[in-house]
């Protein structure tokens, strides 16, 4: 891979297990409570859009979350969140895309929001179909695309795991 | 930074705001319970040294965790874990070296594990003399090198940062 560049990354997803996590997908208003999605033992995945992203980036960055052996199943032997099986929680995160120069942050790699939201809606719909046809009892939750991500976890060893596509 | 190439890295670490985390330091055994650290509101920095990592790497390292503006103060501003000012729980994450390879990550970009347990240990020292001298009221807490990470946390928004060295 030693012709890769930095600027040819178009998608980045940190993958952390959990044994559960709750992401806030409606922050309270006036009228009304905040609204949670929750997940038990499974797999967060938090995803950021790079400029150049497409669909096939999309099915790419599926297959890599879905498949790759990440989890310990209950014989401590490493198996994919499908074989697992587990939940997914999905977690739309465009600070992943910063890069650092000097003391801040900049995000000019990112992808436009609304095409980032876009595929965003890709990458849930197509986990979704896969994870519940592999297994139609386990759950596949997903934030609220440029919300804040009001978050918790609580994990026995969180492997965390970056993939660029 | 056009002809920056994926070979050259030579550490990561992907950052995170914190309401509160928890990190157990000693497993539970035969005769004692389980051990934890715990820290408030701050930032988890998780950390990976890659092959050609060395002490001036650890000094970049330090730099960029305590002095890029991450954290949202409570006017909404951006400042640097040192100005808001906050805790800091550094976790040491070996899997963050992985490289996807099929359906597998592969680690052998990693450091040696005596070489990243010695880095690690500055990276640790150093972020608690900074830390402490900055504002003795604040706390530094850190995982132990090579174990498993059992961790739990609460955000308001982690804001995912992810930096490579």
């Amino acid at each position: 891979m030693s012709t890769e560049k930095f600027e040819d990354r178009k998608a980045r997803i940190v993958l952390q297990q959990c044994l559960s996590a709750r992401l806030q997908v409606q922050p309270k208003s006036d009228t009304e409570e905040a609204q949670f999605v929750e997940i038990g033992r499974g797999l967060i995945v938090y995803i950021c859009f790079l400029k150049g992203s497409t669909s096939d980036t999309v099915s790419k960055m599926v297959k890599a979350a879905l498949n790759t052996r990440l989890s310990a199943n209950d014989e401590g032997k490493l198996v994919s969140i499908l074989e697992l099986p587990g939940d997914v929680l999905i977690v739309p995160q465009a600070t992943l895309g910063g890069t650092l120069k000097g003391k801040l942050m900049q995000y000019h790699k990112n992808i436009d929001k609304e095409e980032g939201k876009k595929l965003y809606d890709e990458f849930v719909q197509s986990c979704n179909d896969i994870v519940k046809q592999n297994n139609p009892n386990v759950s596949v939750q997903s934030g609220t695309y440029g919300n804040r991500q009001v978050f918790r976890t609580d994990t026995n060893g969180p492997y965390t795991h970056m993939i660029e596509f």
